[in-house]
């Protein structure tokens, strides 16, 4: 069953958005070539990345769903889309950390690959023009329309999201250092998981090598990106 | 009753910290001339200085203990000196916010002079090859001894002093904007207020003229620092 796109929503850095045809609660999410990185300071094309992404994240949001997590995704439409439940985004983001990688050990002083226990929750305010600063539960509060019992429940399911998704990359014998989720609100107002989960969005390192597997790849110029994404769609497709 | 000073344990931006001679658990602060800002980039020598910051914080922790809050301050000594309790200082800067200004207006976009409807509480961590950077809970029991329960009580300490300090500028005709605190732990382990309290440390702005009164002088190069310090002593003796 094919589904048409409506009127464009909304573009991002990653991804456009569409209203899906036929159904008012439902979007179609278009996965893009372009590569960002530093705040959009670093950018780059890459022709096929729109297409792993989706399929690893549709592939990741399939794995949740059987877990009982609630997200956005409903169903791959083809190479580069999605269909997903329509969601009022919180404008936060979530990164959880198993092991210290990339700003954190910049902002703090932690040296990398230190094990985080338990994982570090931290939250960022989505907005481009400030950098996507780090902000404290008070500043969502505050900030957001997010209510306090909203973000316990967020920071509560990103900690079980970390769980099922070190699982799942696991089976493809990759360490998930970190990752970035973003929550949503459907139509009854629950909150639900969004956006994407791919290697854009993930620090996933090699459990043999230690080879960075991820948009590190691209950020640090350490290879071919579009080989490593194409890596864990294989890796992926042999054992899911 | 003087005090002789031991051995210089410590010199930070604004003071030099002695041992107390004949009684272990006590220290001497002395405080300096020198002025800096952004984590020491502008630095400055302002004669007297050192006096109106010691002189202005005996009587914000007199009129705390008064109030009833536990403070590390004894008693002042001379003019630059004061007696305080030996705390081991816990290396986070509690940032209490009534009314938007300085570095949040540019972090996250707020507008100057909104006023936060609660209070807000930032934590920093302190380390100034870092830049003593925002964190949060998480980060403040990862980085430093502190135990959460510990951190629930010195938030709550930070917000009742803030009610305390608003009354108490208030009747010197000073609007509190914001200010920073740093808490340490007494020999026996209970957590009480540390440091200074002085216009180096809060933002204060004249209820009459909204101008600033406080190191914003001369992080803005907005006047003469000496006599806007000064005029904040002279109010404190006419009324305490």
């Amino acid at each position: 069953m094919t589904k048409l796109k409506g009127e464009l929503l909304y573009e991002g850095k990653a991804k456009q958005v569409f209203q899906a045809e036929g159904n008012i609660d439902q979007l179609i999410l278009s996965y893009k070539n372009d590569a960002t990185a530093f705040n959009g300071e670093k950018k780059a094309v890459f022709s096929g990345k729109g297409k792993y992404n989706n399929l690893i994240s549709a592939k990741v949001f399939e794995y949740l769903r059987d877990k009982g997590v609630a997200s956005h995704f409903v169903r791959s439409l083809n190479d580069t889309e999605q269909l997903v439940v329509k969601t009022d985004i919180i404008p936060v983001e979530v990164v959880v950390r198993n092991i210290a990688a990339g700003s954190i050990t910049r902002r703090l002083g932690i040296e990398e690959k230190t094990v985080f226990t338990p994982p570090l929750v931290e939250l960022f305010y989505k907005k481009d023009e400030l950098g996507d600063p780090l902000i404290n539960d008070e500043h969502a509060l505050l900030l957001t329309d997010v209510k306090s019992e909203e973000l316990e429940a967020i920071k509560v399911m990103a900690l079980e999201v970390n769980q099922h998704l070190q699982g799942f990359f696991e089976s493809i014998n990759l360490t998930l250092a970190d990752f970035k989720l973003e929550f949503g609100r459907n139509a009854v107002g629950d909150i639900i998981l969004s956006d994407e989960v791919s290697p854009d969005t993930c620090r996933l390192w090699d459990k043999d090598s230690g080879a960075k597997m991820d948009k590190d790849v691209f950020r640090e110029d350490l290879g071919d990106l579009l080989q490593v994404y194409d890596a864990i769609l294989q890796r992926l497709e042999a054992v899911v």
